[in-house]
């Protein structure tokens, strides 16, 4: 049944690629209140296509924000159930004046697809339902599959702890197949099986009660933006080590079985540095790129904001100025501690010239994942006999919350089987799917599917 | 002469108020592209008011951006020539938000005038045009009067220092009156004798190609956000110092006999902080209010932006950072040297990273007035029988670039006699001018007028 599956898949591509675009061009950006209904178009759609996959029980299901896509397949006999977890919401596109084509107008330049989403994680979600398009088509579909897609993850999944807790029932499942992942390299297929948390604040620091004249009153006010300035540097020290009170305390060590495993990942510091763009790399002394990517927690300031940044000068002494900082955590950390880290840390070092506010803005856990279990064994079989190539172990650098949710809540580890690239510039402008990664993304689901349904069950 | 120009003047206070609120509502921001047109017709208004007061050859001469309105009076008799200056251009008007009328429809709420300009410095350039009527309607204009008026200043005035060196011939005057100043309170009259420079740059610092994912590439990438702000937070020690390299090396010491003039500045710290709507005030350590606003320099960030800064939560590690950070600076400091200083601070401390630029927008020398001269005496005498009491002089915090421009160039000392208050919010929303102190400005310039034209010229 797999090769009918590969066949269909393989001379099927120009419409799968069709399908693929006209999903891109609606534009769900989660965290835009103006998308809003984008956002609710982008689900009304899929459920639609997982009807006509033949699922039953499709389902849009209201959250607090925006709704969850929920469908089920029967497969007959007694077969594993599936749970698999996409989100179709997008990150906001500014600034918009870096892409060279229109965000929601998706493009084929080269090898590559450019659209917001394309990567992340619209590629994915597409190229599994072309893989089960492909089964059912061919002989049909091989297992149980349970579908759980929502439209929050890039605003922190507010709903979804409530959501997974409240249907622990309904999502019963064997594994979990999450698709917003992402391999090493082309020809380097990998598996995620850490991944860090998040922990997002907004931190506002007030000064004058309004803007100043920086003439009239410089020299005799503390400027909220220096202060905040001050502060942000105070969180890291000349090592690159994060400075909040008691953040390393819970951070799991790397043992010396994983560091070794970690080491097989066939990482360049020269290439990743192109990938970026940067001069030189930089982070916390005495670990190597991967291990800091991937198994240490970090603190960035994702954007700041203070007083005039129009065109020209303007001579004024800011009432207040606002950065958004976020942590990622790893396997330990608790984002909860985290943010009274960051309190305590502000209360310690703030000076009582200003008054000072920590918003959260969201969180999620770390998670590590079992590198032996039945599904995982499958998923490194379906890469191995797509790419030809023995596929390695990495750590994730990014967060996705739901994994540890899966865990806490239903006591299932996350298989993250996702087929973006480290380069496709998610979250930042001329985001891109690579679409001979996107085509074997196809057949590696095919594979993961037909592999997991044979398994025998017992040894699950 | 005197009274029947005072009476004139009080009782033409209601059609003096309507002139003034017409010069408030064109939107004449200079540092806009979009407002270049409203800036032309604040030149044009004001060329037609000083030709029905009478002024000979008044021209809109052409400059780099914006115009400048030159206009003459011819006095009979030997009398000494007065050269006006002020600005009719004023700052931008964000964050509109605060305002609580719209910054060019000129409401009056209580005993203020707010609107954009009504302090920074329609009001006193309003106030001098109408003590001119109040003498030309009651007996005449009894001296020799230049203007040159400018609509640059707010952006650093680029034309004037070609303009004057170009126009020695025509700018000769035996003294300056400069409007753009401000008395201490509504009761506390005071004439400024020194004024601080200005040195404004941009500075950008630059990491990755495009903004990245953070958790992709954090604790790799050193993020430009976090290298602004230590950049920033190095640029003041734990004394309120300025850390650039040689700053303080030409800084003019303040003299026992200055300080002494200076402590007579009735000034409250309780209420300075009331103003400014800080919890405490703040400064270089072991010097007064006083001497830190007025006699010592200061650098501020002006403005800083950096990645996501919109509403939510985006995880980005920002391709880019930019602030823009000013000093102001205190007689014998050269903006030229500064901006060296900076770009060797910069040098010194930015990692390699990151790139970084350092733009000048804008610079002027700080100046010192002679505090015995002639027409000091005559701007004194006219504030004591204005406000019943004696004034006192000070030094003041902003920028008036002119002032050393007209010392340089035309061997001139400025009287810097206007009538702005130090809490009408000038470049912040929701600026005004206390009418009573308009009405005094006027009297004060009819008494400036009529005590220089009588004064005797040989003890000049």
């Amino acid at each position: 049944m797999v090769q009918a599956a590969l066949e269909y898949a393989r001379s099927h591509r120009d419409a799968f690629l069709e399908d693929y675009k006209v999903l891109l061009s609606i534009p769900s950006i989660s965290t835009l209140p103006e998308n809003e209904g984008d956002v609710r178009r982008t689900a009304e759609w899929l459920a639609e296509a997982l009807r006509r996959l033949g699922m039953t029980r499709v389902e849009v299901m209201p959250s607090a924000v925006h709704p969850i896509v929920y469908a089920e397949h029967r497969a007959e006999g007694r077969k594993p159930i599936l749970l698999v977890y996409g989100h179709y919401d997008v990150q906001p596109v500014d600034p918009l004046n870096e892409w060279l084509s229109d965000p929601f107008r998706p493009e084929v330049r080269g090898e590559n697809l450019y659209a917001r989403g394309a990567s992340d994680m619209k590629g994915s979600m597409m190229a599994l339902l072309k893989a089960i398009e492909s089964l059912k088509a061919t002989g049909g579909i091989p297992l149980n599959l349970k579908f759980l897609l929502e439209g929050e993850e890039e605003i922190g999944s507010p709903s979804l702890p409530v959501f997974i807790e409240e249907h622990r029932e309904l999502l019963r499942a064997d594994a979990v197949l999450n698709c917003d992942g992402s391999i090493y390299g082309p020809a380097a297929p990998s598996i995620t099986y850490g991944l860090r948390g998040l922990a997002y604040f907004e931190v506002e620091v007030r000064g004058p009660r309004h803007d100043l004249h920086s003439g009239v009153f410089g020299g005799s006010v503390h400027n909220p933006a220096q202060v905040l300035c001050e502060l942000i540097a105070g969180m890291h020290d000349a090592d690159g080590r994060i400075t909040l009170p008691g953040f390393y305390d819970h951070v799991r060590p790397l043992s010396d079985e994983e560091r070794a495993v970690l080491a097989q990942v066939p990482h360049s510091d020269e290439t990743w540095k192109e990938m970026a763009g940067v001069k030189a790399l930089w982070g916390e002394k005495g670990l190597s790129t991967i291990e800091r990517t991937g198994a240490r927690p970090t603190l960035e300031v994702n954007g700041i904001i203070s007083g005039f940044t129009g065109a020209g000068a303007k001579t004024v002494l800011p009432a207040k100025a606002l950065a958004k900082i976020s942590m990622r955590l790893v396997a330990d950390q608790d984002p909860a501690a985290v943010h009274g880290q960051l309190r305590a840390y502000m209360q310690a070092h703030a000076p009582d010239t200003v008054t000072w506010e920590v918003r959260e803005l969201a969180h999620g856990h770390g998670a590590l994942i079992k590198r032996d279990s039945v599904p995982m064994r499958a998923a490194l079989k379906a890469l191995e006999e797509t790419f030809g190539v023995k596929p390695f172990f990495k750590r994730e650098g990014g967060s996705v919350p739901v994994v540890s949710m899966m865990q806490q809540s239903l006591g299932l580890d996350s298989i993250m089987l996702g087929f973006a690239l480290p380069d496709d510039g998610i979250h930042g402008p001329n985001e891109k799917q690579h679409l001979p990664t996107f085509f074997k993304g196809i057949e590696g689901y095919i594979r993961f599917l037909v592999i997991l349904a044979e398994a025998p069950r017992a040894r699950w």
